[in-house]
């Protein structure tokens, strides 16, 4: 597996700008987040990209999960009581810390997104966005393993995945 | 919007094994390659890593375009024949060369996935799995911008977005 060996170089092609401040607290899919507000603000130079994207009712953010800690194998996840592996999660403790949420588009104003459904911190630097196309996307049927069995439960981070700082004192 | 300044690396974790060797004929997404199967081959050590994935039905795939041409601000893609907004599409040619397919998980051996559905290029790098989950990243309805009038149009990709090579073969 020659591939694993490369590094693969990316830069933040803009920010998220949420009132997240810290982990603790913050829902843990934008489905728990649905009136949280907040901006994606890419960078100036992209915006010409940005066109048509209006017309999605929502978009995909992919981003880079800056302050989670160091990757672990088995994860306690947010909604569990028990280990499971880490890619049976959506833990940000990641091998790349990459995270992916879809989130609703509210508007668009130059190069400045406003979305609903933020459930990323402040700061986020962004790496990617795609449209949501439930054609590709939805498979609202779709099994969903340790998941199924806990659907109401846990809603809001604590702050286990985070290396260190202000979710400690929350 | 220091962020930008910043590099992020990452390292693949595996590599996407399919039968689709060239971009031209490639599906341009899982709907489109229902019966495409192959496999996804995690390094060996993060074994571990993927317990408890098996319960899920459909996984994510974050993957490295690794042949996709140049960054471009605007692009025709596949199913239109107007240029549209890079961050619009779903076409490789993004900033950040990130790929996002979800895919049926039909069976785990150890740190090997059997998956259905690939729309990727065998030899691609992977940079993360993650469970699909109804709850989170189903939108049946949700608006999808310019592709609501091209749903039945173009299903395979013809290599335009791609640097170079066998694609202009066929």
């Amino acid at each position: 597996m020659s591939s694993e060996a490369k590094q693969i170089v990316m830069r933040p092609i803009g920010v998220i700008r949420s009132p997240h401040r810290t982990p603790a607290g913050t829902p843990i899919q934008p489905t728990y987040a649905k009136d949280v507000e907040g901006e994606v603000v890419v960078a100036a130079e992209l915006e010409p990209a940005l066109a048509d994207i209006d017309g999605f009712e929502r978009i995909w953010l992919v981003y880079c999960f800056d302050r989670a800690g160091p990757f672990r194998p088995r994860v306690v996840p947010y909604r569990d009581n028990q280990e499971r592996g880490l890619f049976a999660t959506r833990a940000p403790s990641r091998p790349n810390p990459l995270g992916l949420s879809v989130v609703r588009l509210l508007s668009r104003q130059g190069n400045v997104l406003r979305v609903r459904g933020l459930d990323i911190l402040d700061g986020t630097p962004l790496l990617d966005i795609k449209p949501y196309v439930p054609e590709f996307d939805a498979h609202p049927d779709s099994e969903a393993g340790w998941l199924e069995a806990r659907r109401e439960e846990r809603r809001e981070a604590d702050g286990r995945f985070h290396s260190s700082g202000p979710g400690s004192k929350r």
